[in-house]
């Protein structure tokens, strides 16, 4: 844990395509259209498809799992709070920052935030994780 | 929110196959080798490839939005607390149900909870959605 201080913070983009939301919906068990369908998302409040919140946020459990603090990443908890929509074809921004460190429990605490293409908050939350010895 | 009430649940049961796991992998940018390579897996302390922890949740995003409460929901939050892991081609069962309704806030607050195999709970945690009338 000594490789990680607080503030410490790693981010990603990535522009979900109309393509990888249908597959996500196939994934979930998702057959609500508003994530896929433009016709049906014309007529909604909404206008345009959506990303499903669970496909944007998985950009947190990548950075997570792969960046920091990467390798031997356990999730403990996760808390998302959705904001505003993330709509299909549109960039989302993912970033994590280490707010605490809890040397005695080995326990890191994260703010994780998805920005929409328009640099707004869309969903916000904090991530727990402890770090192990994957290896025997 | 009339039609629904306290006790309201649904469930839906899944396998994640390799195939799908390492999709979600491409999906969510996550190199993290525990999710897709068995052979890096059997070296580790948890010797089979695990889901990643927002495909094995996504089941629940996915009966809120297309089971229950369905059409016009958004979701407002969601809390996930990681207690076991779910290996890869083994069912996980997510299963939601209503624990309590705010009439005047149009909220409705959910139970969350995802089941190994073995039929312990894997994920649990809380969603809070509200209804919309999604058509103009």
């Amino acid at each position: 844990m000594i490789e990680f201080k607080v503030g410490d913070k790693v981010s990603q983009s990535k522009c979900f395509s109309y393509e990888e939301v249908q597959q996500f919906s196939i994934l979930s068990d998702d057959e609500n259209p508003i994530h896929y369908d433009k016709d049906y998302a014309k007529k909604t409040i909404f206008k345009k498809p959506i990303n499903q919140g669970f496909l944007s946020a998985s950009l947190i459990g990548g950075l997570l799992g792969s960046k920091l603090p990467g390798e031997g990443t356990v999730y403990l908890s996760q808390s998302l709070f959705f904001k505003k929509p993330i709509y299909v074809n549109e960039f989302v921004k993912a970033e994590i920052e280490i707010i605490s460190i809890n040397l005695d429990k080995r326990i890191i605490r994260f703010c994780t935030v998805c920005y929409n293409e328009a640099g707004d908050i869309a969903i916000e939350g904090e991530a727990l994780v402890t770090v192990i010895k994957l290896h025997d």
